[in-house]
């Protein structure tokens, strides 16, 4: 057993759960890798001190560059806004350092594929930080149609909806301006990569972005509220996406449907520890849609308990991923979903965008 | 009271549904027109006679123009394919009738549109048969949407489907040819006259509409099986709406989504009987989905049942078409929805097929 | 095919359920024998000739006599005070007429004991009307433990709940006072019906029955509001039942949930038109509650709609049993729930109020 | 900040979730005092050495005693089995130690006695680990009660099912001998906990204890696999209690249902995340059950995320527990649950024993 120096950049909401999951991973998994929390970094120094003294990290900075050269780190995780993770990403490949990003990984298709290329040069690890999927019961989901249960898909419906814009009387806010904040930049990462996880990778797509409510108290609302795409898949599926900040009474509305020629998969994170599951193989008077509670049964779940039904939440994705990092950096090798899903995402993101500008259908070859 | 001669022409599914709810709406609604059943027709002698046997009717026939002729008819219910329902609604208004006609109305907007011109044109009843919007619970959130209780809509979200085809393996039938029969004809209807009904007319869309399975055993299969739009209402809401048959899994898919600035409402056709409502209303603490059961203080429950969750099914909602198609002819008055409501659903059908055509966004002014 | 004449003793809530159901059932089911309706009797003259009006009886009268002496009338369906029951079902027998009764059949054990052997002496049919059991669900629910897909049951949980009293502030009403119309005598015999046509007979039980609110506006009551009662089932199976019409947001709370070695079985009737069913014989990982939608595939389901998921309602229960009714006499049979249940479950409700007064287990064979 | 050495007793199912959840809890709840793992103690060698190693312990040993001698621990959590509670419990307070004690807390209410003495004579933080209780959604659930948003509590339902014995031919194993692994040693005290955390004391029952499957692959089963009781609280409220591991079907069936004047809550662990609360405060027709998804506007929900929705599971319960006694410790005072609500279960469980042996009513406080 041997430990792994963690630097964490970006104190904030993700830093703070990437920090506990470290806390965990080792003894919850099991792990061969033992996690070291060595370095924070913050903006301020007050904050980057209290994270450190909050989390437990052993030293603190407002440097990102002091992290990437630390020779006590040996896995960097990146949850600064993402405006800065290219710069980052690069230097720390450079220290041969691997890297965990936080989705949406680069500001552009072009940076993404930068720190691809980068990543790959480099010989070290890369994951990216879409935590939805990893869910037992995502992850089971994936596995069943691999499998076949479902048949060949034929429908694909998926949603990330949350409502914490949808009073129009709250004021402008870091999250109503700049295009990564946005419904399109924040929210369909997860849901696009699920569709890309679950049904394979998207052809062509047209869309539909909008700015719901345009103007806040503060002033004007400089990105999207709510946003829907049609899609074709390459195997020949079709299917929707709708994303949403705006909609009222959902809160952790990331859901999909999937129909296929011999079955039917639904899905919820407000109840993510149920999959619901149709299969055509019984009698016609006992078919339905089975709700299957996520247990040992079902990936990455006995980490967390021997019992079926007790189930799992919000921060134990963050420790599956941070399990699987664990196991990427040990085995030597990457562990979907490397910084190539990350770069697709985001290809499926500027192909709806421009496609929502010109009203037309757009090919995500061109992007 | 008085009496009311009733002739209907079509014996299936839908004509039996009819005939049963004319044998009980009197009785449930103590209605002041007392319908009786004069007349059926039928394509084959046997058939009329059976249905006049099994349904209660006085006589049968397979000629359709000895229903709009009988002078004892009132009223004419048309639950014959769709090819015949303008000549026959047509001969019916010269003769005096008041019609009931089932969806889709016309073959096209332009029957549809002679229709609703001989109807004005007569001063009898017209009325089109979209039974689905006639639930309690559905006709209960049109009352909370007038009465603004989820605010200025943002976002609707409406699907119909069914998976009667979704096995490959079904051999062609008379489902798997004409317009009419396909997904668009048979299904959106049902839910394009929600949308409108809850949301209010729709602007502009653009549709993609597939055969999914286009090879069966027996042939191929000669209309669509699955379709879905992205759409604009009038009222600045966007929208989409998916319709299919093979939606494996799916029994009776009629659901929708709605989102307001001050609430949202949730309805599926599967568990009729409950209306789910979330209203910003309340602490943020106390904050949910409503599961509204049905009951007495909800429109037209209260003909089935005082005791509120004891519910009302398919045929209920037959009944209550007839008791409006009753109550509008006894008051001299036509109630919604009539054939104008019919004409519109079917512009909207014709701009999707369109749409889907030329893959791009069409007004529904130009149908 | 032949007619049947039907006369209602009672003509409130289930007098107008019954005349509405034989206005429908007979084309629904396609029957052979024709109901007609013939005779109302009502407690007063202008409730007797609105119900005769507005239900479309022929006469209408005030001496329930009238209605068991009326040559045209083939069958009696009892829908009084249950005070009532035994006096006019013993006349109608007398006169040749089948009986239909509603629950609870008799004021006592032994007023039902009479009526049974009175049924059973005149050779006529006879029914007692527990419409719950009836809905496809339930009766399928009964199919799959006689065909063992759940195995031996060891646990049946049952309710019958309703709010209708949970408010304190209600005044005193007909439902407050007199035996058969507190919670045990109105609700307790549905539930304890489905306890024993699910699991089977019960041999003991300890009964616990109270008046939550012993005084509202206007005095006191003086009838049971809330009740459980622990028992065991001839065949082992252990079970728990509660009747509350104090049980605040409970609408139509008759739910079940049933264990066995090999699967178990969930069902309310809030949400009646959806069984259930979880069984041991798929996978671990994909065990789970199966939502089975009724359909045409379940007991007498196909007679309100061809396709699957459209559901039926509360009033369509009754024309389920109206149904059975009539083919019990047309092919000269009994057909369960005849007076036999209606007394097994008077022997219950009598055991259990015997129990509950004297705090001990009691065994039903001493009722 | 300080640091606070943690020795933790038993390695197993609950050893483990406790060191991991001190691996995390300092990070989530930003806690004052800081945890350090210092020694776990196992039955052997090996196993103490592989816990050590792989959940982050400083020191292993196979002797409980090496841990509540160990002067670098601070806090003891007790994790082995029931029979060795009172004596590790004892010999902790002695050397100062402040004591976490899984349920069930001594293996008679003498020893739970002994326990709490020995606790509130030492001045030690004592604290019992009811942790179903500690969910937000339960917690919430305890608000409301207090703040009298349901009213007078008429009915308590309340059960604790699972189903991993449900299988007849699973073999004898550790859990089907001994008191204390049976039903109501290992299921009822969780939810007989509850019933007294969300209604308040017992003041009598009933009890029905069973072994469903007395027999089994390897021999005789020792102890009880299901068992109900019909109880009365303090308040007048009545309930019912049930527990099962032979619930197929049943995961984590932790569920009550409970009845106020003003309103009623429901919840099932199975889906963890949401409470549903029904209030008679809005107009009829707008009354219904409400689901409360969990958020940062409820109980110790905010540690593990910002977002409502996103959900906690079973492991974030033992971190909640971590907290509060790490919370305990530093204020220097207990927090519920102490020892007393350890012993007052263990009076419950003692009393329905009795009561089912004896087949009548008992007294709480006779036990």
């Amino acid at each position: 057993m041997s430990r792994l120096g963690i630097g964490i950049i970006g104190g904030g909401y993700m830093g703070k759960a990437h920090a506990a999951a470290y806390g965990s991973v080792g003894t919850l998994f099991e792990t061969t890798l033992r996690p070291e929390l060595e370095m924070v970094c913050a903006t301020s120094i007050s904050s980057a001190e209290k994270y450190q003294k909050n989390y437990g990290f052993k030293s603190a900075t407002t440097d990102w560059k002091e992290v990437v050269n630390n020779p006590n780190i040996d896995a960097v995780v990146i949850a600064s806004p993402q405006s800065t993770h290219c710069e980052i990403a690069l230097a720390a490949f450079k220290n041969r350092k691997h890297v965990f990003c936080e989705k949406p990984l680069g500001a552009s298709v072009e940076e993404s594929r930068t720190m691809l290329t980068a990543a790959e040069a480099s010989g070290m690890v890369h994951m990216t930080g879409f935590n939805y999927i990893r869910t037992p019961a995502s992850q089971y989901a994936r596995q069943l149609i691999v499998e076949g249960r479902i048949g060949d898909i034929t429908w694909f419906r998926g949603e990330h909806t949350e409502d914490f814009l949808a009073d129009p009387s709250i004021p402008t806010n870091w999250r109503t301006t700049g295009k990564s904040n946005g419904t399109m930049g924040d929210l369909a990462p997860h849901m696009i990569n699920a569709a890309r996880a679950l049904v394979g990778p998207i052809s062509s797509l047209t869309a539909c972005v909008e700015t719901v409510h345009a103007n806040r108290p503060g002033g004007k609302v400089t990105n999207d509220d709510q946003a829907q795409m049609m899609c074709k898949f390459e195997n020949g599926a079709q299917g929707h996406l709708f994303f949403s900040r705006v909609a009222t009474g959902r809160k952790m509305g990331y859901a999909y449907e999937i129909h296929g020629t011999k079955g039917s998969i639904k899905f919820d994170q407000e109840d993510q520890n149920a999959l619901h599951l149709y299969t055509i193989d019984s009698v016609e008077k006992e078919r339905g849609f089975k709700k299957i509670l996520t247990g040992p049964a079902h990936p990455d779940y006995k980490a967390f308990c021997q019992g079926p039904g007790h189930g799992t939440g919000y921060q134990d994705q963050i420790i599956i991923e941070a399990n699987d990092f664990l196991r990427a950096i040990h085995e030597g090798r990457n562990i979907w979903p490397t910084f190539s899903e990350g770069m697709e995402v985001n290809r499926v993101v500027s192909a709806a965008l421009d496609s929502s500008e010109k009203n037309i259908w757009v090919k995500i070859a061109d992007y």
